[in-house]
């Protein structure tokens, strides 16, 4: 069997419709196979930096993302795509075209080569959870099954790397291997929940803290269930936004310590037991770790382990503790239903703050198919008002250009639902020009654009300086050469308008430029400033 | 003395006038420092890839070039900018902040983070010559020091990695070590000498090849000499293109194999001694391996060492041996100088392709004060016809994106010669939105931008298929939005026009799109074409 087959058929197996790339003559037979073969399709960007974004987005939403790329120029311009796939627990799948095998001599100067044939694997073993070079025919399909079965276990990266020589080399199929999946410890499991159980049932205010893994293990609806069975209030953190829906009565907001929701901070911090599902302690997590947590009440549950309070079970996984919760016949107690939200203030008229965009946002597009793509910068943390059930951002490693790669490779994995991109002007200019790849695609993104004419969440963490000042281009004539369709706008009320025109238009790919006064930002960045500025003074007197 | 003022010395000292740029949390009090210090500028770009271009371009006309980027999202994201730089023997140095030395505890889940604080120091020591993180105030000068004598002595890229407590701190200054400057061995380089010598005198047809090693080693005013008191035809490599003057009565052309000038290879393959001078074999400069030397009729110095026949003088570098050569009272013998080169055919009128758009510039940019910057595709292929004694292009690592940021960075560098970039539309798409920084910072670029709306180097060696295609923007808008003036061109004719009115215009930056007829390639890549279709029809028999 050709190797590219029975990669392309795994792939289907794993739910994948379509390979994000970039092709390079290491590669070309690849992308050759990939257009002939049925129900899977090549989705080439314009840059290796938005095809890993794309593919992470991809996989964040199906379970598996392929990024296929030539060897040095290609995947080497992929590295911090892939490490943010990494960092954040995503299962991306990296195929790389390298040098045949039969041109493998220690040295040739071969053209996208460094320092020698094993430097690019080198460096994605630094980025990824599995790494192969195939080079042996015979033990190909094993090797890249490893990789493969890695991914889809622990939602990491996984690198493979095919020298042009095998892409289309008849290798032998082995009797496929049952993939070493870890058998669930019932003992261990029965006693983490009968220690969890016991914590629940004695405390007042329990809540759940949920996180990005629940919606990597695809636990968003067992998340659901166990949260109306248990009557648990639940916040979520930012890299795990929407992992619960923001209009379920039970959600109580995004946690971010003093920086997020402030009524996620009472719910949680008032709480008297936390349920922690798929959550990490990271610094925007934990608001630069002004989150307040007194361990001793808080149950950790994360893929690798359950802590509780002082001491860990690391033979029972997040799954494991939510199925035994889910399992048990009656639930131990209900809490009261959250008393509803405060009403949203009422939108100044005059000027378009970061807030003001989400609160229009929240009024426009709220019930309809959408789903929101973020980027790094107040796009992203404006959104912890945002309501909503889909989201995608890079709320942990926060590498900046996601947004509209993003909205690519979730709307194809998600045709039900319209694109919404957040993004900064920063992030713009990094990967907005893949608004093209979205006209040429005849996906009807939207994209609001957050100009503030600087790299604003470093003026708003320092003071402002030249070096954060940014360009600026006519972003509506660069929508519009791009084939898009773009709008300015300076106010809430404009916004608001063109957004329902936006919505109504449902064939086009649509840029809206939200004129923002530089040094406006929205409450959460407000609040993650004043954290910096008193870290800072705090060490400049310590 | 506080270590980046300590660092700003030394790049003051090295002729850096520019620091290229993108500011990250990790790094703001680098870039507020640099904004205070005198004598050097940072200059801010749109996406770290063309950070890494830019100063790679700065570093090949200036001797050392230096980027400067943010922990994980902005150095891990110009991992492949540094690896071109590494293969094409560019002395850029990566300036990475990090996190605070007092902030790393091991499990500290900081944004940025991939597995763990070793891991981007581990990537940058497969694309750099040397690599360090700082993490001792008592010795990070001598560290520093240590990278950047490596990246002046061997033009490879070096890394230093600042975390940010130790960017602004006060560090002691060692009396500065003698950096370790190997001592030529003049018995050595004596022999050497004289069996070169012994070579050339008995030769009736030498010639000159040269490489990109005469440019890093800034030694291209000695090969003129060199050449001229010899009389010896110069060809040069494509990555080594203009290390000699083009309009030079000496100058034979760009040399590859059966893919570059008729001319250069008329010349090198039928002399009878080829003194090859800082040139690299690498498939790229052999045509794919269709150079035909006879080695022992072949004396080749690079940096590490001269070669001749088959036994190699470690001892002796490419300067050592063209010194000696240079310190000779009277050379051995001069030979006819060539016959002057044919005159170029006539440009048809009609039909814009890549040859008639170099005819072009040959006609129309000879003697003006400019220089160019090719990105990879028919952009450089079809430049083995152009004429010019400034060229930048990644001939041998082949990184396409490369032409619009080193514009930026080699314009800088080089402020009394107007760049032109010449670039195909998919290198354009992945890094020339730069064009807004040409503009931000008043530089007059002209980019020439070769739209044949397609991967056209893929589709020339391989077939046409759906994957090669590219999406269709409208150019002249999209440079417009950036604040350029903006020409699209069908013929020749207009080309010349447009052209003219251009180098006219001396503040404006400038885009002229030629509108190329898919599937029509340059001489050059028509050939490389064909050589490669010979090699897949060759392995398909055999």
């Amino acid at each position: 069997m050709e190797l590219c087959r029975y990669l392309f058929g795994r792939f289907k197996e794993a739910g994948v419709r379509h390979v994000f790339g970039l092709p390079g003559d290491f590669f070309l037979p690849f992308f050759r196979a990939l257009e002939e073969e049925p129900g899977i399709e090549p989705v080439i960007l314009t840059h290796e930096p938005s095809v890993g974004y794309a593919a992470d987005a991809y996989a964040r939403v199906r379970g598996l993302g392929v990024a296929a790329v030539t060897w040095g120029a290609g995947a080497l311009n992929m590295v911090n795509a892939t490490a943010q796939a990494y960092a954040e627990r995503s299962p991306v799948l990296v195929l790389s075209g390298a040098p045949e095998i039969a041109h493998r001599d220690p040295d040739a100067l071969l053209h996208h080569r460094v320092k020698n044939f094993a430097s690019q694997l080198r460096v994605y073993r630094e980025v990824t959870g599995a790494a192969v070079a195939l080079d042996d025919p015979a033990h190909a399909i094993a090797e890249a099954d490893r990789v493969i079965d890695s991914v889809l276990r622990t939602k990491r990266p996984g690198y493979i790397e095919i020298p042009r020589d095998l892409i289309r080399a008849d290798v032998p199929v082995p009797a496929r291997r049952t993939s070493d999946i870890r058998l669930k410890d019932e003992r261990a499991a029965n006693e983490a929940l009968a220690e969890v159980l016991a914590r629940i049932r004695v405390a007042e205010q329990p809540a759940i803290y949920a996180g990005a893994e629940i919606r990597r293990f695809r636990l968003h609806d067992k998340l659901v269930t166990l949260a109306e069975r248990y009557g648990l209030p639940v916040a979520t953190s930012l890299d795990g936004k929407a992992v619960f829906p923001e209009q379920h009565p039970l959600f109580a907001g995004n946690y971010l310590g003093e920086i997020g929701s402030p009524r996620a901070r009472k719910v949680l911090e008032s709480a008297d037991c936390v349920l922690m599902l798929g959550a990490r302690m990271t610094d925007v997590n934990t608001g630069l770790y002004t989150a307040r947590f007194d361990r001793r009440r808080v149950i950790s549950a994360v893929h690798e382990g359950v802590t509780v309070s002082y001491h860990r079970f690391p033979d029972v996984s997040l799954e494991d503790l939510m199925d035994a919760l889910l399992a048990l016949p009656e639930p131990p107690r209900r809490v009261e239903p959250l008393p509803p939200p405060p009403l949203p203030e009422p939108t100044p008229t005059e000027t378009l703050t970061p807030d003001a965009i989400i609160a229009v946002l929240n009024r426009v597009a709220a019930g309809r198919p959408v789903f929101y793509a973020a980027d790094v910068g107040d796009a992203l943390f404006a959104s912890v008002e945002l309501e909503t059930d889909m989201f995608l951002g890079p709320g942990y490693y926060s590498s900046m250009g996601f947004a509209v790669p993003a909205a690519i490779g979730a709307g194809l994995a998600e045709p039900g639902r319209r694109p919404i991109a957040l993004v900064g002007d920063g992030a713009f200019l990094m990967t907005g020009l893949d608004l093209v790849t979205c006209v040429r695609l005849g996906l009807p993104a939207i994209v609001i654009l957050f100009n503030n004419r600087s790299h604003g969440m470093l003026a708003a963490m320092d003071e402002p300086a030249r070096s954060y000042e940014l360009p600026t281009p006519d972003y509506v004539r660069l929508a519009e050469s791009l084939g898009g369709r773009a709008f300015r706008v300076g106010t809430p009320e404009e916004l608001e308008r063109v957004l329902v025109e936006a919505l109504e238009d449902v064939t086009a790919t649509i840029l809206i430029e939200t004129v923002i006064p530089p040094g406006t930002y929205s409450a959460p960045m407000q609040r993650l400033g004043a954290v910096v500025h008193r870290m800072k003074n705090r060490s400049a007197l310590g």
